[in-house]
């Protein structure tokens, strides 16, 4: 039977993409070698540019974030070489993974998934590693699978404080274009990102931006590379183009995403979703349930994992709220698997469609025969009504 | 600035059109009298039978539902002739001041907007006419501007018992696919319909569906009729053509609507929003506000329309949760403008988007400093636990 | 099976819509009475006064465009009034009975379907009727059915040499923005329009520009009228609103067509199909057949009606073309069913797709039996490249 | 200014994506991760199966084609290993390189670019290797470059004449779903195609279909992967999903795209391109013109490469085509840059796109003031005209 009305896509990505972007996506592709290419391909590498926040290089890849993982490493390290990584969660163990698989020696600071990398056990390792043997470290800023923030600009402290010359690479995949991110005031040496996050897009375009020191790195970094090479992506890349044939229509549509981002204003972009986040943890305290995210101040604004009670399902609740009320919540990954589940607040998203996707979960919750406290809808609704948004952003 | 996140249209119409149904309006126009249109023009006639729940003759206009309204009209009756109709509200108003422009002598049993036409005091009326000057009893299904339904049965029931041959005509525009409807099981004569309701199109499709002796009753007509005339349908209509250039993405679409609403059931859509309409007036109560309709079981499943405390300005009201909560809401018309807002909860709608517009609503109380008890939100999604649909409906 | 590739819909209207309008129209409906309306609104009607080239008022329906015929017949005329027209095809004719059935007392100055209206017979008609019974001259600008252009300046000139009352009304329904058309400097009366034509819009909106003289008219005009009535649509119109429903979505997709045609230049189009008509009728000589309209200086740009040789089908040929080279041409109308085809050349067209069209009806005459001598591509692409466009319209 | 109509773009791919396609893809993102996903993903590996005739795996990555070269010799090889190259043009050059950047040893038998691969080469160079030292024969099967074909069954009967253990990988980015290709009779060991070519999809994924023998030797090929890691995507492709967040939109046009070359029928589909590219070499003859492949029987359904005459410019006579006649042409590569130009013909194309793409062509070349003789349009439309496709395919 049809499931009426609109489905709500509330995991932490893929986000729900707008109209105005999917229509531009929908555009006839036009030939990426051809004269009207150029202002396409120079418009988006520029808007990135101001998403990220760099004046520097930001390289586009038709592939998932995944692959923008991998071009990061490969394009800056030499097989065997030791990168430092923090285990916030699932997306971190597997950056972890794929680094080895590389042929890198990757060592993961364990960590309990609760809240962002610790600086201080990051700076800890940092200052034993005499040799400087660690060739970079690694940190996911937005936890994708548990909903934490790594304070990248401490990270970048703690680096600075021991003097150690290690590259610094900060995934946001799921973090960028919705919570605050400076990839040159934090000093960051690449940062990574995807598309279907806060850009908005559907999966499809990843990113790299990438500091002076990073492209110094790429000269003597000895990693096969040749699809993920950022050499090879400079010369076509200065005027517009791309060295293989590009994600055409998916670069239409983040052209538009770029303007809607600034047209909004990054600042209020990021506003909204720390409010979003915050009224979404004021309903999981009226639950009783818990925040999976317990590091004040870590918590997410682009999605949030609740806790379920010892012995609940969290994979059975979340197949009722999407049976019973056309919802999709994001699953816990791993050591977390059926034990949260997660809800996404990130991207084109407003108060309605928060308040909608709350009351799912309210009402998943009682069809789920889990226990709980009634009262989150509420209690968020009253978040809102208390934390207004600047009066500019309600302007039209 | 930019309103992030999707807009929530609460209108009682035009309803929100679901993406598989602008995917095939979306597609190319074709040759409207080519060997593809036959089988285009033939489902769509078909369909709409299905739906007005006839086996007599449905014709399609391109044009809003007003034209259709019309078209009931000058197909079936003559200068000069008396027409019964029945002041439910805004719109039965204006369908009586068209009937006067037209020629017709239109009277109008006047009523407080509150409820459905009464079938008594039309059995009065009839009962006086003696000499059968009335030629056709004109009612509105759903009364799009107070949210008040017509029990046309009894309509029906009180022609009979008079013996009046008068023909009924009844304004299904809001009410076809979202609340019950039955053209032939009601002897309902000409009812009248249009595209961007139920039927979850964009505007710019109208309907008649015609009973036997309406069609008998055309044959004499002297209203002068081209554009609307029944007759010139016909001979194309049968193998699927049309005697001027149909709306053809519009068709692509309503074909599109009608296996949507027979994938989900025409009952389980009835219930469906039967439903809604109970959970908007269990807010609506725990807010302390007046639902317009006080006629008990004439509460329309397709819009609540709520009045606002005395001196308190609706129109401002709904400025307030257009600008801060991206939800356009419905607005009084004519003897009610600024008195009432109207809730859209018609077409492709579910739980979710319900809860969303409730609160919308309730914050949007609160920010314009409406007198109000809060609560409506909870008391909604209460009513939404309690009262779940048939266990068919979930299955996927 | 699958017709490969793309479909060339070369009929006269509809015309092909370009992506870029589908796309708008694909836009999310939004309140036809909310604040953001009102610019969507007036930019359609303000927009389409450019397009007629008047500075009066401008309707619009949602209609097809016969509607926009009938409107401007109920609103300046009384029943039993008289009108001219004159039979350049099937158009024409379907106006005139169109006339009748409305109450009016239609006269119809016979042609022979070979050019466009004489203003030597309607002159002279006019000069007879002393008694200014004749309340109106209705011409077709270009008669869809036959490919002829009436030169609209002279029918005024006609007029006013007799010093006539009668009011001057035109369809140009397939003539606006594909070929020269200018409603207040011809003196035109009530021009008649249609989306699908010239204006590169699916079927569904219909308008008419109004002259004073008109305006003045319909304050007396007794026809019945309510869904055309032009009076309605004043005060909602001024503030860019429509006393009912209006067909949102394809007002939408009016905006973006009008913005095209004027980021072309009306000019530039005209010149475009003019040169468009002059190629096939070239590749029409070449082929030994014979265009339909014989009077020179009257083809017209935006449709050739080609004459089969006697004896032989032309519907049979349209059914070879559509089956063998996914080619729709247009059929012969009544008086000339299956003796002609017609070639659509309006709306967004370029010298290709001529081209195209051109091979397949010339592959398609040799596939049906025809007898003709091939060289029709060959003289349509000579007369392409010794006629060029202006510099202008190929710089980007 | 404006270019009015459609353009045309026939370059070698990306190639027009058909309608139903596009809409597919305009759908709403759905999660990856939901029940609901497992039949999309399941339908376009078993689709893709059928595309490219093989019952073994097949892997579809969101990327470009290039990062499917990549994918196929990461997971079969070691650092060091030597490979045999062939030198068809630019794309095998460019492929070669890659090899190199891999850390492989790749060997580049040279080629003049105007044919396949020579088997007899190969063979000759094979018999050499008693070592055993070349691991791999990767040869292109479409050269987009050139518009050559190599004669795929004759490399692996060349491999086996020798009996040589080396795999075969084959380039069929441009080739498959337009011109015959079969992966399991042909013997390939590992097939690398991608969606924007004969798929009829934009650019964003791409594909590797691999032999028992393969996946043998992915089990100790040494070469660092994981984004292109075959081994990850096993476990979860089998249940239709995906190890890392997939081009979502995309596959929902691949299942279209695969729906419909199987409704035309794959070798249908071969045969309609066979014939337009024999139609268009019968009018680069009649030009005077050389097409640039000259091994007959090896030139390519897909695209034809137009050697200009000596000192002519192949780029400025393509800028004309696309200034004057919106027609976009694909660019000579490297070695061959401004001396040829391609023509595609491949993907949703038929007779009519073609006459039109060639008129443009012979327009353009006038145009340009290239030395050429008129009548290729002519020669053209005569060889369609004397060789129709069967029956069968004009049927609908």
């Amino acid at each position: 039977m049809r499931m009426a009305g609109r489905h709500f896509l509330q995991i932490p990505g893929p986000s729900t993409v707008p109209e105005r972007i999917m229509r531009a996506i929908d555009m006839p592709v036009i030939d990426h070698r051809g004269p009207d290419f150029a202002a396409v391909g120079l418009k988006a590498l520029e808007g990135m540019r101001s998403i990220f926040r760099t004046t520097g290089r930001v390289v586009i890849y038709p592939s998932s974030g995944t692959g923008a993982w991998e071009a990061a490493l490969v394009n800056t390290l030499s097989p065997g070489d030791r990168v430092l990584m923090y285990e916030t969660g699932h997306f971190a163990s597997l950056w972890c993974k794929l680094a080895g698989r590389l042929g890198l020696r990757p060592e993961l600071i364990p960590g309990d998934w609760r809240g962002g990398a610790d600086p201080d056990r990051i700076e800890t390792r940092l200052r034993q590693d005499r040799g400087h043997e660690i060739k970079a470290v690694c940190v996911v800023h937005n936890e994708t699978s548990t909903g934490s923030v790594t304070p990248v600009p401490e990270i970048r402290k703690a680096i600075d404080a021991v003097g150690h010359p290690a590259l610094l690479m900060v995934d946001t995949i799921s973090g960028l274009a919705s919570i605050d991110y400076r990839h040159d005031e934090w000093g960051v040496d690449v940062s990574i990102s995807g598309s279907q996050k806060g850009l908005m897009l559907p999966p499809g375009l990843s990113f790299n931006a990438i500091s002076e020191k990073a492209l110094e790195a790429a000269r003597t970094a000895a990693l096969p590379r040749s699809y993920w090479d950022w050499a090879a992506m400079k010369e076509p890349n200065e005027k517009g183009y791309f060295p293989y044939t590009p994600a055409t229509n998916m670069l239409f549509g983040l052209n538009v995403a770029i303007d809607m981002l600034h047209e909004e204003g990054l600042e209020n972009v990021f506003a909204r979703h720390a409010r979003h986040g915050a009224a979404t943890r004021a309903a999981v305290r009226a639950w009783g349930l818990e925040v999976l995210c317990r590091q004040q101040g870590q918590e997410s604004g682009v999605l949030t994992a609740v806790l379920m009670p010892e012995g609940v399902s969290a994979d059975a609740f979340r197949a009722t709220t999407l049976r019973h009320y056309n919802l999709s919540l994001g699953n816990g990954l791993s050591k977390v698997a059926d034990r949260v589940f997660r809800i996404g607040h990130l991207g084109d998203f407003n108060d309605l469609t928060l308040m909608a996707t709350l009351s799912g979960v309210e009402m998943g919750l009682a069809k789920s025969g889990v226990p709980f406290t009634p009262g989150g809808v509420e209690a968020a609704m009253r978040y809102l009504m208390d934390n207004e948004p600047a009066a500019s952003v309600v302007a039209r």
